[in-house]
């Protein structure tokens, strides 16, 4: 079926561009990983841009499925999802040893220069994450749970950039204390009444 | 006079990788840019490898010059440093049209999970960062002008992580607004009695 192995060719390509970025990845060391026939990668995309835009959507919609499952579960307290979501994070990067980073934040300083058209889907990427933190903390400013005074878009950007920037450290310390760190400060120092 | 040959390549260089990262770029090219004769990169460096390293140590000497110059001025108030470094930097960025990013940052990200070595150089820069952010807090608690509360060495070591991610969008938006939120935001909600 011709979406499974477009799927597949873009799941495999996703976790090779994860770790080595998008301009060391060969498409035929896709298709090899993939075991795909060697040529059949135009079949599906017009052009590895084309193929690295789509990467792009398959990394947002992983994350949005993340955010469907933590972030929008209103059983839960505002700040209290926000503390699950970064620990699922924390225990994600703990089971890759604290190797990859984000793929967004990755791909953002690999390509931020090289491409209007890859700058604007990772953008659009962490605008998404930005929204849904601002969202939240509007939600908690509504039950009283943090103060009023914080803008919550700024606040919400500042979080995203905090944990990009943690998640930087951590690569180079190769253990949690920078996330740890991250989450632990935004709890005792910003997100309080 | 052999020096001056060295310190060229890497000045050269560090502005090469800067730009391109450190695995896209050629010694070759480096050679070229700097009109150094071909094949004479070994009289100077025992490998890439220790090139790479010596490139690290230039960009921290750079940031400690300007650390010096600013961030040690204690003419100025501590948070009235640490305002004038933020705009010093967003200048700089300014005048490379939101473009390069933080070099340790870049290599952080690129070279965290292939090179221990590189690693352990980076981490060293990012420390001094934060070491010197935390030193600077520390007076400004002693004078009264920040709440006694924040744990200077954590508040240090957000403002830096806050300051990587801030750069790593400022490359997407292609403007100062990601950068100027960051200290418009430490300024607002963390650096206050």
């Amino acid at each position: 079926m011709q979406t499974t192995t477009k799927e597949q060719i873009i799941e495999i390509g996703a976790e090779i561009i994860h770790q080595k970025g998008y301009n060391h990845t060969g498409i035929q060391e896709i298709l090899n990983a993939a075991n795909v026939p060697k040529g059949s990668f135009y079949n599906y995309f017009k052009s590895k841009e084309d193929f690295g835009l789509q990467v792009i959507d398959y990394f947002t919609a992983h994350y949005n499925q993340m955010v469907l499952e933590t972030l929008a579960d209103t059983s839960m307290a505002p700040l209290d999802r926000i503390h699950r979501f970064l620990t699922e994070f924390i225990n994600y990067f703990r089971s890759q040893g604290c190797t990859g980073g984000c793929p967004i934040g990755n791909l953002a300083q690999e390509m931020g220069d090289l491409s209007p058209k890859f700058s604007l889907k990772l953008k659009a990427s962490i605008d998404l994450m930005v929204d849904t933190y601002a969202r939240i903390l509007a939600e908690a400013q509504k039950d009283g749970d943090i103060s009023e005074s914080l803008d919550a878009k700024e606040t919400a950007y500042f979080i995203v950039a905090g944990w990009h920037g943690a998640i930087i450290q951590m690569k180079l310390t190769k253990d949690l204390v920078p996330l740890e760190t991250h989450r632990k400060f935004i709890f005792n120092n910003i997100l309080k009444t």
